[in-house]
């Protein structure tokens, strides 16, 4: 539940304080990568950035921001994104929608993955922190913390995006 | 740019009192549906539902809801979904990325629809108020107000789930 008491102050700036009750049950803290990422609270209520559907592995993506990201998303500055960008891609086995034969949905996790902008701490997978949860279970990926040049050895091959695939979803 | 100031009452329950500032380009309200329907403002920061892509029309879904939506999609009290809840359909045309073949990702906006539960208003639709803007110009769809019964009418399928399509997707 929300409360929101909108003031505004000129066209473009607005103020709102809000006092949010969080009523979901808790969610359980899943164990820290091999590479020391913690997955980020709270990324559920994270803002959306953009979806796509992979057919070569089957699965469907949602990609949220934290705050940081979706503020650099909307006014454009994401080449390179800004320190301390967060991307959530949610990741779905794709299934057929039971009543729409030609819609693709969300099955079940397929794994979920995080890239945290920190050029100094990541410099060895160019700037960017990575870190992947498996399944329902959310089980780390990866035997040992080597596993994100996997990860960017893939990414490179967006160099010249600051080696993000997504493209923020235009939202006129 | 948020600040929030976290209050932690108890394990399940927290308060956060938080002021943004919106620094985004104030976004045009487009003009209001033939069955007199206002766009909701602030529908880019709402919480994500799910995702899906129509292969019939080409088309790549972002689902979105208002608080009310978002509480009941993730508590699972969604047959029937609450009065007053929104749920934001952002509709783009599919296009094949250009750095990987076989991903799907969004391109031009093709429409914004919207799906409103007031029971007693939207009677003759089943409770649900209906709401499309086309693309990026979000021109309002329909000559007149009767375009919402081919909204209903196409919904009737989903009539055990609500007149909704959309199966939230699962977050761990």
């Amino acid at each position: 539940m929300k409360y929101t008491l909108p003031l505004r102050l000129c066209s473009t700036i607005a103020i709102s304080l809000s006092i949010s009750f969080s009523a979901y049950a808790e969610t359980k803290q899943p164990a820290t990568t091999p590479n020391g990422i913690e997955m980020p609270k709270n990324y559920q209520n994270w803002q959306f950035i953009g979806v796509a559907h992979r057919t070569d592995n089957h699965s469907l993506r949602g990609i949220l921001g934290n705050s940081i990201a979706v503020k650099a998303a909307r006014s454009g500055n994401i080449n390179p994104w800004p320190e301390g960008a967060i991307l959530a891609k949610l990741v779905w086995k794709d299934r057929q929608h039971p009543l729409w034969e030609a819609a693709t949905v969300p099955g079940d996790v397929q794994h979920f993955e995080f890239m945290i902008k920190d050029s100094k701490k990541y410099l060895s997978t160019q700037g960017w922190g990575y870190a992947r949860w498996v399944g329902k279970e959310l089980k780390p990926y990866g035997d040992n913390a080597n596993f994100a040049q996997e990860c960017a050895g893939c990414h490179a091959k967006a160099e010249k995006t600051d080696y993000v695939f997504t493209r923020p979803a235009e939202m006129p």
